[in-house]
């Protein structure tokens, strides 16, 4: 029984990978499996389950199995962190969309002590006081990403930093305007499943990880001005990376 | 029953969250759970599937369900690819660990007609010969990575990049020899499920994803001379990027 179900993923796999079956098709339902490989019904459902499980296919209620599309955002990291990218005015975030519109929801800014691993992170006591801006990022509406940005209090209490809209260039643009422009950046991520919390946030469909990226910004001087937490839905991008075999 | 489910995952994450439970540490098992919520065993199991589906704990098979442990390897991209690294005799990959042993295993070496995708990479036209390098990396006899690297024959047919062991400094080394030393790297990367053969390759547990790499080498010419293809055991890396303000 589950042999058959293994032999049925195979084959609709192969048929996904040779492109027989595209991004977006129907898969056959339970009934036609049941059709054509004279199956049970609960066999032909764990066929499904199986590709579900491997993160190629999507289950939509009541409409049946469909192949995952994976048309991504391109985050490229170094062309969002360059100068040239915020020093004129746009904000980072719109180099990860190419036609698709990005927008920004449920800013919340708070000042708040710095719990131990921003403190950590940004090289104050525990208990310091940060400003922490949380925000999640939309595209055709859907939410792809969240991001949690801490920054010392001292540093940017008063500027526009503290407000839901920090202006043309960004929280980095701000920064700079304080004499405060982020030089290098640490960056940190790893892949997990999501908790619930996070499967509901980001609306996640059935086995898709989450990617979490920590950032930490250092001025020339390597003061930590900021910690970004990040935490994006693996489906929705490709994460690009330009490294000089120089740079350490 | 599906609630009473979610709320029992929901307190053991709480305890997980809480440090009360450990990484390694064993959860309550299905008695115990029926017995202090006075549920059905039914609801005992779904309550630990849903922890496992989110990828805070694992079945060990005959012993219970323990939580999941992440003792990542640190993978520093920059560190990997300075001159540093690889101009001194040591081979790249021993950046990613620390104290335990990174060994190369099944290394696989020939000359084939290069896929699409591949003739791509290179800029090469499509069946072009390459030098193809596969092999999987293992830490503490556990498989964490598999990596394939392509090459265009004509540029390294005939040295030690055609050979299972490439001599000190590897590949990057013996390409420096023939004054193709790599200058920069353009390195993607995207986190999904693994397939089955996936899964079966790298050992992984339930509900662990993968991250995939695809990274190119350029010569200071732009002569594209390696495309490395990666597949790494989500649970077990933290990636890690230096990047500068400035780099575009």
């Amino acid at each position: 029984m589950a042999d058959s179900a293994r032999r049925i993923a195979d084959e609709l796999r192969a048929r996904i990978g040779s492109g027989e079956l595209s991004p977006g098709d129907r898969l056959p339902g339970e009934p036609a499996l049941v059709g054509e490989y004279g199956v049970a019904k609960e066999t032909a459902r764990r066929a499904l389950t199986l590709l579900v499980t491997e993160g190629l296919a999507v289950r939509k209620r009541g409409s049946g199995t469909y192949v995952r599309s994976f048309r991504p955002l391109r985050r490229v990291a170094n062309k969002r962190l360059s100068q040239a990218g915020w020093g004129n005015g746009r904000s980072i975030w719109s180099a990860d969309v190419d036609d698709r519109e990005l927008r920004v929801a449920d800013v919340e800014v708070a000042e708040v002590p710095a719990p131990e691993r921003v403190s950590r992170a940004l090289a104050l006591s525990e208990g310091d006081p940060v400003v922490v801006r949380s925000r999640r990022y939309l595209v055709d509406g859907e939410a792809v990403q969240t991001a949690t940005s801490w920054l010392p209090a001292e540093l940017v209490r008063g500027t526009a930093i503290t407000r839901p809209d920090t202006g043309s260039g960004g929280i980095y643009a701000r920064l700079a305007e304080l004499g405060l422009a982020p030089a290098r950046f640490a960056e940190e991520l790893r892949a997990r499943m999501p908790s619930r919390a996070e499967t509901e946030l980001l609306a996640l469909p059935e086995a898709t990880p989450v990617v979490e990226i920590h950032r930490v910004a250092f001025t020339a001087d390597d003061l930590a001005v900021e910690l970004n937490e990040m935490l994006l839905d693996a489906g929705s991008y490709v994460l690009e990376y330009h490294l000089d075999s120089q740079s350490e």
